[in-house]
């Protein structure tokens, strides 16, 4: 089966080629990029030399949908509320890697963006592609709203808890890092190495766009509007989320209790993996992998549970989810194309 | 006035000697390692070569006080709280680096540490070191238990909105980041350059030593016993500390109105500097330099305040802090020997 | 096929488990760790948390003929030489990663390696596995001495050239980097974080044990005795080599004739490309895969020839082209196992 | 004295203020940056809040002549050119850190650097400012063009054996690597931090500007033409320079000959360091300081000469070196506001 890849400079794209070339059923068809059409893919990339060689095309949609029987969106924000209207008249599934599609409310999408949303016809056809919790709607979706990297560490850290009735749901604080890869392609001051490099950096306090993506998957799913602090900061590595995330617990509970409530909750993804009590993952465990692994520790003195969640943002934060909703949506193994394991070191 | 330094080829050794090389009144005198004594100090240190040529000395109270007015200890735990007595016998000023003249309570450092603790007397007469606050009682003291690097960024970060009386003081949670110096020149796996590189670890969760060296000043500073939420990560860089401290605020209160009141509390102290409003520091804006930076962001939505304080740990957290301290006791201009500004990129 | 791999514990290892992961045909069987046996796996690398969960089992020739026909050794230098001998008497299969096999001369690996050298019966045995020169030795082999790590990058750079009859012998000069990866995971000042970060290093100067295997490589296919000056540097980065090789050429040659030279000497050998004229690849182009890039630049002023050559030195540099010595002995494919794409970024 | 910047906001600026602020009888006096004039420096460059907090200021040459007694053009190539012009007619002395007066042929800089060179009137009145190699010539200069950064490392590296007379000067080939910084602060896909980091590049391979400015000074002091190869790299680190320079020697010589030859052509000058035989220096050692650092080794088996000399890139090899040539031009201690320790680890 046949995949198109639009927005195909960068690093989503290239991530999504990295694990579609190892998957069993799905292989690359077309790949868009308007600004570099017509350009060997191999001359933006070297390292896809003698395994990419065909030309990038511009965007047309009745190419696309004759060739191909998905197509993965891995453009900026703005962009894909454009094109999947387009895209989605054709019958084909569409799988949003941007966050045009991930908050039903238009207006939060404004005020966070500072964007036009996509119209609200596509947002309500758009299911969330939380992967481990909504594999039910995912399957039967034609538009999945991809999550981003960080509400994907976040949420994944703090559903069992949540679900478990023991967290006090006003007290929830996030303190997340990422490498810079999370940041893109495209040249900023923030990305330029000798301004990151020996560097560590808080940004965007109190205003990333992925505090309402966060707040709306946990307000989903405890029933109740959930706020939440959440710091974001880049760490001078290429690649890894870490969310380390701090709650005060309504009971009291062992931090082995909790380690059994969290692996009970993903008994069978196979992509989470929760450490045993006493130990908690970095982020080069899961690095060029799907995993999301998962630290718990209750401070007894605090009564407060800190949780560890780490993802490699280009995979399970964005390509590799990518893929296993698609795997999902096909009715395929969720872990097709999807079995590299971590890079160590 | 020459300066006696222990522990002669730690990084808190090293950093001591590229400031006393700057300071107008100090220079270097003896310079002791039992481990590695008779040896030239640039075969260690290469980067010394043609300015630090005296070999390396056997430790010898008697010849250290004989020779020198001041003694620097940036030796591991457990190991100060032997020579300090010995030192303080014959009227040298000390100035302990490591942890064991820090906690009062003699308990506390035994359940953190696990080591046996000094001698109370010798605890007793120990003040602590931490420049901006204590400046009176370090004027007058004989043995000075410098500050640690994680407590120097995570008090001068607190210490002005405690003092406000504005935060709720069961909700603080220190989300800490350092650089891999902090961890000493000692080989180990977490400091092996291959597993630390392009990796974010969290570690020593709810059992890090500073827990009650913070708790220690925050308590005596608010007249409140005080429990925080600490939690450390392991930074690929080498040097560089940040804080990142959350809490409840009790009053409504802006982002400006905190600034100004921090600006206030820092008034003459030529080593903090508050950002403005909407900005926060990163530790590469403190590199090499004895500066605190610190920024602040009220989330109205929560009411919460985040703090971001950066240091260099080297620096503020050891080496400078230490030099300052010397420079209050002697009565000379706080900044001698420390108007390196940061290098930067 | 079950592959046995001794030397459980080290970077080597760890490569071929996660290659062999992927790999069509074969499986891990036994992992032998002397040092660790009885140990969980996942103990020491929980990046293999719920993938590889049994226990470090110790050296036991028997076991290891039972239950594997393939075993690679992993194992530091002088280890091998006592391990290899008994495993060969079983009849497996015996893939040798460390340099014990390599020189076909005792006296040259006591001269480099300062340690005994293997027994003559089982040197005379070894068939030196670089696989684009030798496939047709190494399909009948029983001991393969697998290549190192330098000498992969830089004698797949210089053959095409002598082959060529156009390069001065006399005149071959190696300027070797190395990520930091490549000393292994035993602790030593020189991987230890906060002394290698930020800083270059050249290290062992005319006295690396990878100069005699080279030599002996260059000399066995130019028929004449061939000396060269061979530097080393330790660059800040966990994985990748690069040799930058200067020769001066016996004739006037362009550019782009020595491309195509390249081009025809590697044209059925899927794991080197060669790069177009002007360009040269950087060792990110081959992360996590087995490629060997290369670029080649004749500076018409001096009439020298300047070869890039890049390589991850774990994996064409070791455990993968141990695999793919697997896959020619087993008669597969070629590429088997060795299917993923360099990681890019 | 008062000293103008002009290019104030570029990485060479930034670094001579620095220098410039521990200086005994240099302070800043104005700093032009057309692009962001009105601006406070301090918003480009938040770690020298409270310390720098004048606006950038406009080009005004009668301004810039009125306030200060030196000026320092820190701009990119093809600016100074224009700039020292102007600024010569009022009598004050200039310091050019660019490539603009450097090369004495028009054509040359024509051909290397792709731009229209300076005014012969002018380029015949600069003095190089190689600071050990031509102090007397700087003495009485009213323009110097400070030395590149690779040249300065090379040719620190090469005078002394070629003085000596025993090297065979065709034979000359320069490894060189360095940090990003090198690369100033534009923005550029190589040094955009995901694709730098974890990553080692060659770059302009025979095309680099630095060749005929090398060559220059060692045609000049050789009293022949000589051409060598020249290569250079990026590595992943910030600052630092490391020149791995070969060439063949015409006699048997010992390294600890060459390294006593080296000690003797370097005696007086305070900035070099020549390592005893059997080590070489790494970039770490000098970082942040105005050494330049170098190691020895004879390969008695080639009879090649390997030289590593390693300078931090922004220091002595652009605006240390320029306060240097300042030293040396109002007749102060060649050392004055260059005594900083290299910053180690």
């Amino acid at each position: 089966m046949k995949a198109a890849i639009i927005g195909g400079t960068g690093y989503g794209a290239i991530e999504l080629i990295r694990l579609i070339n190892q998957h069993p059923y799905l292989e690359v068809g077309s790949v868009v990029s308007n600004s570099q059409a017509g350009n060997n893919f191999s001359d933006s990339y070297p390292h896809l030399s003698e395994i990419m060689e065909h030309p990038l095309e511009k965007f047309d949609v009745d190419n696309i949908a004759a060739n191909n029987e998905v197509v993965f969106l891995a453009t900026p924000s703005g962009v894909s509320s454009n094109l999947v209207p387009q895209l989605m008249e054709t019958g084909i599934k569409c799988i949003d890697l941007s966050g045009d599609f991930r908050l039903r409310s238009t207006e939060q999408y404004e005020t966070w963006y500072k964007r036009t949303p996509a119209d609200n016809k596509y947002i309500n056809q758009a299911v969330y592609g939380l992967s481990e919790i909504y594999p039910e709607h995912i399957k039967n979706a034609t538009l999945i709203a991809n999550p981003g990297c960080y509400p994907t560490a976040a949420t994944l850290g703090l559903l069992p808890i949540l679900n478990g009735n023991i967290a006090d749901q006003e007290s929830i604080i996030i303190d997340a890092k990422s490498g810079v890869s999370g940041a893109g392609r495209g040249l900023s001051l923030t990305a330029h190495y000798a301004e990151i490099n020996e560097n560590l950096k808080a940004y965007k306090l109190g205003a990333h766009q992925h505090i309402p993506e966060i707040e709306q998957v946990l307000s989903d799913e405890s029933g109740s509007q959930i706020a939440v602090t959440f710091t974001t900061h880049l760490v001078p590595m290429t690649r890894g989320i870490m969310c380390s995330t701090y709650l005060k617990l309504t009971e009291t509970i062992s931090t082995k209790e909790v380690v059994e409530l969290y692996n009970e909750f993903y008994k069978n993804k196979p992509f989470v993996r929760i450490r045993p009590e006493g130990t908690v993952p970095a982020t080069k465990e899961v690095l060029g992998s799907n995993y999301c692994d998962i630290g718990l520790h209750v401070d007894q003195r605090t009564n407060r549970l800190t949780i560890i969640s780490v993802i490699d943002n280009l995979v399970k934060g964005a390509a590799g989810q990518a893929i296993q909703n698609a795997n999902i949506i096909f009715g395929w193994d969720e872990r097709s194309g999807l079995n590299q394991l971590p890079m160590y070191p």
